[in-house]
């Protein structure tokens, strides 16, 4: 497959600082791909040269007990085949100067915006919070809005990401840096006890935590999409007990074979924007300049 | 209103040796307590002397945001009137020897049989662990049975328990003790990748850890019943991004005036065990007695 276009996420740059997993290098980045086929090799029967094609992360072999339940789009295959401890399959068809060189895979951002609708399930009429705002969380955000919420709160330290959020239908923004007290209780006194949804869409345990304890008890429900497991994540178990749901999302919810294609047809329906997530276009050449931009939160 | 009998539950060791609330001293402690109405005060309308009644923790009064909710049991009243802190209310009627005494409540075990129903909302066929055989656990495994369950594992570190487990419907006993590996990997193996869902009936924010990483990947569902607020209780953030749901439950997820009365026709109809969770009758005189076969786990 020739890969013609590719996103570089925070998923990319965990795996290159922060996750450094020691069996994790050399490897080719990257993991939100489109391409085109070139060839198929014997036993392919459901794709032949020059097929348009989106390469995923998440399997769907449709036959194990997870593809079969549709409480999950986690499937066994996928979970289990070693990406899970360095995000690289350790077997990998690609070598660079005699060296074995690994292939990366993760989440795909754009799918984030079911998580919205899929795991954290937002109902019509209700108040919204969206931690972090790069790609996975705008198209939270897009998904909160498309679920039908009242009010959806945006929350980032940076302000210059407000503008897109305002774009993808968020309705209050709110920078931590401006207040004094914990952004839990700055967000419940605004919703006069805390959100019923909130989702954590960076990656970073305090933010989780911070998450969950923003939202009402009684039935406040906060789903962490962001991905990072260098540290516990904590909270009071009074939270828990309280009424609060602790859940998780990985690639949206989605059932990858199955659901990708309705996601395409939703975009060619203008029903999800994604032309809005593009920041800046770059040759593959410049790589190392698309880090560093995404370093800077630019 | 006179009690005419009370159980005794870790809620109140809890307060007693553990919570030590500053200002939690000196208390009437006690709050599974059943009682005639002697006499009522002005502007008391539902009650008339002479009336069997079961004094409850959880208001609801029925007005506010939470009570017109079917999602939640939480009472903005209740919640709101101080004993969140204490566990025991600073405004009391009582005195001894001209000193305050404070009032103390909490949760009611028998009605942790519906945390299972409500809560975990558990499903028939499904694959159930019960952490901590108190009456609060048999109460879930009792919960679990009734709502469909296939298998239902009891764990606990006290094997005099599994006996009486059996009676509630516990299909698989397992005692943490007699394994070197954790436990949670011992529930994976034996129920080929783990649990369905789990109830946390202890009040230990280990064993809460545990009963969330017992759970199967996708779609496991672990509720914190047991009451503890000392400690943060941590995961790593895999565990939720890995498709598994961490929920509380409080008072078993009843409305209170609404929920009691038919758990007491439930049984009154022999639909539900009250009688089996009896181990012991002794007198008021004997409570301190009583407190020590709790701690020492008879």
């Amino acid at each position: 497959m020739q890969i013609i276009a590719t996103g570089v996420c925070h998923t990319d740059l965990y795996h290159l600082f922060e996750g450094k997993p020691k069996d994790g290098f050399p490897v080719v980045l990257g993991h939100e791909g489109a391409g085109i086929v070139e060839s198929v090799g014997p036993g392919v029967t459901e794709f032949q040269p020059g097929d348009k094609v989106l390469p995923l992360f998440v399997s769907q072999c449709g036959e194990c007990r997870f593809c079969q339940s549709p409480k999950t789009n986690q499937c066994l295959e996928g979970w289990s085949s070693g990406g899970y401890e360095t995000m690289s399959s350790l077997e990998t068809r690609f070598t660079c100067r005699g060296q074995k060189v690994l292939q990366f895979m993760g989440t795909s951002t754009f799918s984030q915006y079911t998580a919205a609708v899929n795991t954290a399930k937002v109902e019509p009429g209700s108040t919204c919070a969206v931690f972090g705002l790069g790609a996975v969380g705008l198209a939270a955000v897009m998904g909160c809005h498309s679920a039908g919420a009242k009010r959806i709160i945006a929350v980032d330290l940076n302000p210059d990401k407000f503008e897109k959020a305002k774009v993808f239908g968020a309705t209050d923004f709110v920078n931590p840096n401006d207040h004094s007290e914990p952004i839990s209780q700055v967000l419940s006194e605004m919703t006069n006890g805390g959100v019923d949804f909130s989702l954590e869409c960076v990656g970073n345990v305090g933010v989780m935590r911070n998450g969950l304890e923003s939202c009402v008890q009684g039935w406040g429900v906060s789903v962490v999409v962001g991905w990072t497991d260098l540290h516990d994540v904590a909270t009071r178990p009074i939270q828990l007990i309280g009424g609060r749901t602790w859940k998780g999302s990985y690639f949206g919810g989605f059932k990858g074979k199955h659901d990708v294609p309705q996601m395409v047809k939703a975009y060619l329906d203008k029903k999800v924007k994604l032309d809005d997530f593009i920041t800046h276009k770059m040759d593959l050449e410049s790589v190392n300049d698309a880090i560093d931009l995404m370093k800077n939160g630019k």
